[in-house]
């Protein structure tokens, strides 16, 4: 039997870190010439082995992969794309097997969120079924930090650092012109269904009074009336209120406040992103001055500002698929487990993609102070370890060096078409 | 005659490096025992002469007024305040010459845009005509870069670095999902009349086809039809369209996009910051999925990206000018005077207070691109020399340790009240 190839693919909304995992994996995989032949990485995620358009990073030099460590985003393209359950679409399942059987590919990595746990899954339930057994391997990646079976995702401690030093900074700046100028400010941060990152800008707070002074989490119903009261009273005791809010922020009803609006002082509704909406709310009811930030992109693609231990962990997982997979193990996740908070040290540990698959792992209830708007002692236990570090990445002219691969693609051999959903 | 105090202020909206100024500025007078007193800051800017809230920084150790060089915002407070024409309102200067004359203030250091240049100015006159002579320097400092009278101006040089360093990242991060997914992305910066930010974001681009694609001026027109048909060329050519957008964006009637809105498909306007309505203009005209950034404050605190060059132009006009106010010279501001592009070398000038109060210096029209919506080789040579150079701060627990003065209050002399306007 010929020596077997491997597939790599990144999945979903990228990172800061996603390439230093892509970074370990491939390295690894150099390391085993005997077990693993080339890797191959699928352009723009899982339809790049959809529509064969496998890049060859074997034409990489090992300079470009070592770069890959400090490069944020998805160096081969990621995508938005989940496959469907097996019932209703197997001919994309099947569509993957036989790709994978044409290009002598023997092991499947998939970099990704919950859904693509699943899919990694399905593909090694399906790739036994069908006579075609390959090594399926899942490699934890997301901001939300929501996946099970690891104690945190990389991905999210570079986001927690950025959010956590943006606040600090953007608090500062308040905090010097409010006395004739700006009295509130709202940063509005990533989170659609958890506060694990509207959480994480609470570590910015050191001392009673720094900002923020306010975080509006998912998890809690926004109370505008009871949000307002709390606001005047920042203002009275320290001069100025720096909000946090989460894009996913609902109201009372489980309504997304960004699709509310806020109402203006002749009542007409306002929309606007949530940020817009929270500062607009402040105006109308004290007449504050108001400025708002959103992080979006910049705080998922901020490798500048990347945590170390968050490079560190996702370069680790990238090496520990490998390792797992040159070991024969199947339908699993590496994962970091934590074995101390302070002095946080932590070890790769496994689970199996049939636990991880699909399940979504939210913001525990003890880490939300008892006002709804703060984070707990827990919280910062969990939290201050992941942005432990700095890990600057070269620069060049004035501007951060990062890497361009050349992403050249391997010759189609099965060269049919097929169609996307 | 006894000692002479000198009395420093930070004006305006604050910056990542206006600390680095303070620290030159104190640094500086603290090896003049023999020239210079105590230096007072004037707690929130020129308000805190007025109301006699002078912050004694004699009390700060060495340590602290070091650690300024690293920290962002304004340490003694700022303050939004024109004192007015001296015809309208000479009480308040008459207010400033008491108190300056209570506390043995013999040299008044004004840390700010032309605003603040004007009162320096302004303060040099009266002081003379009525019988107290001070010693007036100007400190330049704005990230609008729109003083003239020094080649750059502090502050915006990080700025430039954290605009330039933001867009190439989530340029990147769109380059990756871009398939699948969003395939407009529009970051608002700042610039309310003129592009100085926004062209610094084109430094980002190096080679055919990079980030951004697309820079809105305030100098250019908004006109929506062409720039739809830019879009849509850049999301033909490359699959997707990154756009920078200065707050200060007109259409051709010259009204401010942010106060017109956009249209929904059913024509209905919809409100928003500049970035909102442009990336809703992609979407209504081709359904392109969107992103949008505000980066608000962050772009302007941020100091852990801030940019060496503008750190040690800061730090060095602080010195300069107590070496000026030393020298016996008044209504004076040092300025940065470029000796060459490439290598890159400067020394400090000085311009006359009168030349620079209300000044303002424009985006030079050889700055932007023949098709209104790049920069030139022109503005590249000029911009680049700007973001050279990193100057991280310490971190402590993963986060930037910034100083905390203690900012003790010198006990009031006069102490008569007095009405802020």
């Amino acid at each position: 039997m010929s020596l077997k190839n491997a597939f790599y693919a990144q999945s979903g909304g990228v990172t800061a870190v996603i390439n230093a995992t892509a970074c370990g994996l491939i390295e690894t995989a150099r390391q085993y010439p005997d077990h693993i032949g080339k890797v191959y990485a699928g352009r723009n995620g899982i339809i790049g082995a959809l529509l064969e358009e496998l890049i060859d990073t074997s034409q990489e030099t090992d300079e470009a992969i070592a770069g890959l460590r400090h490069t944020p985003a998805g160096a081969f393209g990621s995508c938005r794309y989940k496959l469907r359950g097996l019932d209703d679409n197997k001919v994309e399942y099947e569509r993957l097997i036989q790709i994978f059987e044409a290009h002598n590919i023997g092991y499947f990595f998939y970099n990704g969120g919950g859904d693509s746990q699943d899919t990694a899954y399905k593909v090694s339930q399906l790739s036994v079924k069908m006579g075609y057994p390959i090594t399926c391997v899942g490699i934890p990646k997301t901001v939300d930090n929501d996946l099970p079976g690891t104690d945190s995702c990389p991905g999210f401690g570079s986001v927690a650092k950025y959010v956590a030093v943006s606040i600090r900074e953007a608090g500062m700046d308040l905090a010097s012109m409010a006395e004739t100028s700006t009295k509130v400010f709202v940063l509005e941060v990533m989170g659609r269904n958890a506060g694990w990152i509207a959480a994480a800008t609470g570590l910015a707070s050191e001392v009673e009074g720094d900002p923020p002074h306010i975080i509006l989490f998912p998890e809690i119903p926004y109370d505008e009336e009871r949000f307002l009261d709390r606001v005047r009273e920042c203002e009275d005791r320290y001069g100025y209120c720096v909000v946090v809010a989460a894009e996913g922020l609902r109201d009372t009803d489980g309504k997304f406040v960004s699709e509310i609006g806020s109402k203006d002082p002749f009542g007409h509704t306002q929309l606007g992103g949530v940020a817009q909406i929270i500062a607009r709310t402040c105006k109308n009811a004290y007449g504050y001055k108001y400025h708002y930030a959103v992080a979006d992109y910049l705080q998922r693609s901020a490798r500048h500002i990347a945590s170390r231990t968050d490079v560190e962990h996702a370069y680790a997982l990238g090496k520990a698929a490998v390792n797992l997979a040159v070991q024969g193990k199947s339908a699993i996740m590496p994962g970091i487990v934590r074995t101390s908070d302070d002095p946080y040290t932590w070890e790769i540990g496994t689970a199996a993609l049939s636990e991880v698959a699909n399940a979504e792992r939210g913001l525990p209830a003890d880490f939300i102070g008892a006002d709804g708007y703060s984070i707990t002692p827990v919280a910062r236990r969990y939290l201050l370890p992941l942005i432990q570090g700095e890990d600057y990445p070269p620069y060049r002219g004035g501007l951060p060096s990062y890497v361009r691969l050349k992403n050249a693609l391997v010759p189609p051999i099965l060269n049919t078409p097929f169609r996307l959903r």
